[in-house]
Parts: structure tokens; sequence; C-alpha cells
């Protein structure tokens, strides 16, 4: 693992990594922001999995997430949301192939062989901050954004009782519905639309996964709200299955880093709450 | 003035917009960030003057200002470092030309008829925030960056009375006295260092101007602080002059908007504080 920088910020250490990754057999980015605290200890850690077009960079310029996570000793991971480079398959468009991995394990060509976003979040980056970071990987939190928000979701729900804490602002709740979901799980993962169940909150809770609890916002004057994210789909889902959940219409706001970073300490705040109890 | 974009924000309204400069003869850009008031009130105003090859952007995508702003009623507008453009001349190198007005009217070919920031931000902008943004100009604060720290100290210092509030994050403070002040006000004011006086912190402290206050933060780490910003130059002119100034060296952090963005919601409270006393 090398250390591409490291700034000193709100009390505590912004870092930017790189390594070569076993998943996408390429070198991945990632950024770590890590408070202050006494010799030793060990914190919890958020996740943040981030939307199409997106890098570690975006949040960790744009989130407005380190105050927070100072005070509540919470440290937070921002990986890469695909490979990336010369060699890597891509797409011309923004919404399929490089920075549009949406967290599957791919199993078509050309994708299959490096676009294992999976597999990646779920194993191959936890078990490298397991053994770099100071964290306590008891005390974990997911949260995502778009189709880091789907994410987000997917990843907990198909774990049961690895995050003790789950949120996600504005994410795509449903790909199996919508015109993202459909061309990138259709991409990745072929027609058969019942592999694409693992990779859709709302399926998977219709399927009987649950969570602890789930925190959600969405921008009223979001422009992919109704035809991408649909956000009254995971509402739905969540009441027939009786998963509880906190989703909040955010009036006015839009799909960028103004609204993210707007209600990001309310979501640190809930990931603390929940990991320190 | 046209209206490039506006965001919800933090309980606001972040915007960016766009207006022919006639100080400048060319279309400027600039932010402003108005938090919800009641209907027909006017709020206080934080200039903030970004630094070398910053736009109005940086500090509105970087900043972490919003959230002080809205707590404390507070307007902020972020205006653009030079005008820009394939009509405007320009120098190779980052330190001056474009992105480096230095906030100078300059005298000096070929940038006396465009280089006007001076003008631009002392009147211009100014009488166009006050027609089109409710904003009470009776309550005015200037903070800024490195360049912009030269330019929020040296207009204050130029105005007595006009702001209430003055503040600087890592300012260069003596254009006289380090290479990135002499290479530009060489450049913009030709070789009579005299003339350079007017826009140098240290050398209007000692010609007897003064500031109401003064609030300024340093990173220790900055790798400009030795030979560019020499901060304890405006330490020595305040305590010589008497003047009051609270100048605060904060251990480890460096030059980025990690660290502006660590200490932004101190400062939009300390110029809170006297723009509403």
């Amino acid at each position: 693992m090398e250390t591409l920088s490291t700034n000193r910020s709100h009390g505590g250490t912004q870092g930017v990594y790189r390594h070569q990754s076993s998943a996408t057999r390429t070198a991945m980015t990632f950024s770590v922001f890590v408070p202050d605290h006494a010799p030793g200890a060990r914190l919890p850690v958020v996740w943040y999995l981030s939307g199409l077009t997106c890098t570690h960079a975006n949040v960790t310029e744009k989130g407005e997430f380190r105050a927070a996570c100072v005070e509540h000793g919470v440290i937070f991971v921002a990986p890469d949301t695909s490979p990336r480079g010369a060699g890597v398959p891509d797409d011309a468009a923004y919404d399929f192939g490089q920075g549009a991995g949406f967290y599957v394990d791919a199993t078509q060509e050309p994708w299959a062989a490096q676009f294992r976003m999976r597999t990646y979040v779920e194993e191959e980056l936890p078990a490298l901050l397991a053994a770099r970071f100071p964290v306590d990987m008891d005390r974990q939190g997911i949260t995502g954004h778009s189709m880091g928000g789907h994410g987000a979701l997917t990843v907990a729900l198909r774990q049961p009782g690895r995050f003790r804490s789950v949120s996600a602002f504005a994410p795509i709740v449903s790909p199996l519905a919508c015109p993202w979901g459909e061309k990138a799980l259709g991409g990745y993962l072929g027609a058969d639309r019942e592999a694409w169940r693992a990779y859709d909150a709302c399926a998977l809770i219709a399927d009987g996964a649950r969570l602890p609890d789930l925190l959600v916002d969405q921008g009223t004057a979001d422009g992919f709200l109704e035809e991408q994210l649909r956000t009254q789909l995971l509402a739905a889902a969540c009441e027939a299955a009786g998963q509880p959940a906190t989703i909040r219409m955010q009036e006015g706001y839009d799909h960028s880093y103004y609204f993210i970073s707007t209600f990001m300490p309310e979501h640190v705040a809930w990931h603390a709450a929940r990991l320190r109890a």
C-alpha cells in the first residue's frame, strides 16, 4: 500500500492511498480519514460508496464529513467506483464501464475479469483496512450516494449482522426497475434477471433480507428521482416487509454534493449513535 | 447578470453568477451563498478572496462555510481571482497572469486594461451585490486565503471603517518581501516599490492604516510559510503599531482546503460576532 497524500484536517488525518487489488487486477485508490485518538485505540468505521462518475476524491473534497467524524470518533473510508486505466474495459457512456462498477462481481465479458467491485468492497478492502488502520471491524457502518447508495444497501442486506448502521443519500433503490440498473446489471450480469436480485435492495428485502435500521435522505428536486432512483419503491418494500426505515424527502434539494454535504453530519451522527451504542 | 446555477444547500441557496465587468472588460463569474431569511430581511455579508490558481469554485465546493453561514445568518461571496479568457493577457507561470490578479489595479502593459481586480472587488462587485442580493452593506466582513488573504488585508486596510471584521487564512502578509509578491507587483505595477505599499499589509500598517481587529490562522506545515507567507512579519508589524491581532499558528496544517475548511466555521463565527454586534 502506497500513501499518495496525507493532510491534517479538522483534528485528524485525511489520507489517500493506492494498492494493487487482486479483485480488480488494477491499482485502486481510496481515502481514509482518521480522527486523532488515544494510542492503541481502535475506532468504528463508516464506509462511503460513491456514485456514477465519482472517484474517492469527490466525497473526500466536498462531503463535509470530517468535523462530524472527529466529534464522534469515527473513521471514514471512501473507495473508488470501479477499476480504471488504459488496460481496463470501458464504455463511452457515463453510466457503464469505468466509474460505474455498480458494486457487482461481473460475470459477462469483457467485464468479468476486472469489474469485481463486490469482492473488492466486501472482502479485499476491508481486510486491508483492518490490517493497516486503527479500525474496530466489529463496529462498521455503511452509506453511499446514488449508485453508491445502492451499493451500501445491497452490501449490507447480503451480510446480516456485519453492519450495525446503514444509511444512504439518494440511492438507486431498485436496479431491476430503472434504466441505469437495467443497463448496468444486464451488461455486467447478463440477461437472467434472477441473477440481478442479489444486487437490488428492494428485491433483497422482498426475499427476506433485513437491515438493523435504515436512514435515507432524498431531495425532492433531484432530477433522477422519478426515473432512476424511485425512492417510493424502497418505502413500499420496507413497509411490506416490516423493515424499519426513516426515509426523508428533503424539499428543494438536488442530487449534488450540495445536498450530500448538507445532511452528512446527521448521517455520521446517526451511524455513530449505533456504532458506539 | 446571468445565473449559472443555484443549488439548495444547508438551508440556503448556493448560487453561481456571471456578469460583464466594466473593470476587467471580461465576463466575471462569482458565487453567493444566501441563507434562508425572512422576506425583506438584509443579511450581513462576508467576502472571501481566493488564492493563486483558484476561481470562485474552490471555496464554494471545498470551503465548508455554508453550515456556519446559516447558523449565523451571513451571506458569503466568492469572486474570481482575475479576468480570464482567450483575449486576456496571460503568463505561463501559475503565480502571474490569469488566476493571479493579486487584487491590484495594474499600471503596466499588457495588464493595465484588464487586470483591475482592486476596482472590481472594491467597487464594481459590491455595487452589483448591493443591487441584486439581500445584503446589508453596512455590515461587511472580509477574509481570504493566501493571495486572497493579502487581498482581504489590503482591501480592508485601505478603506477604514468599511469592514467591521477582517480575517485571513495563510495570507501573503508582505508582497514587498517575498518572491510571489515581488514578481506580481513588479509585473503589474512596475519597478517603483513605493507604488507597491498600497498593496502590502505590513507596509500599510507601518504607514498608519488600521483594522478594527484581525484573526489569522496559519498552518505550521504550510510549505509556503517560510519564503512566501512570512506570518511573523505581520505579527511584528501589528505589535509595532499596536494593531490588535489574533494570529494562530495551527500545528501540522498545510496550505490546502483541508486546512481552510477546518477553521472556516470559526472564522465565520468570528465575523458574525462583529457583524451582528
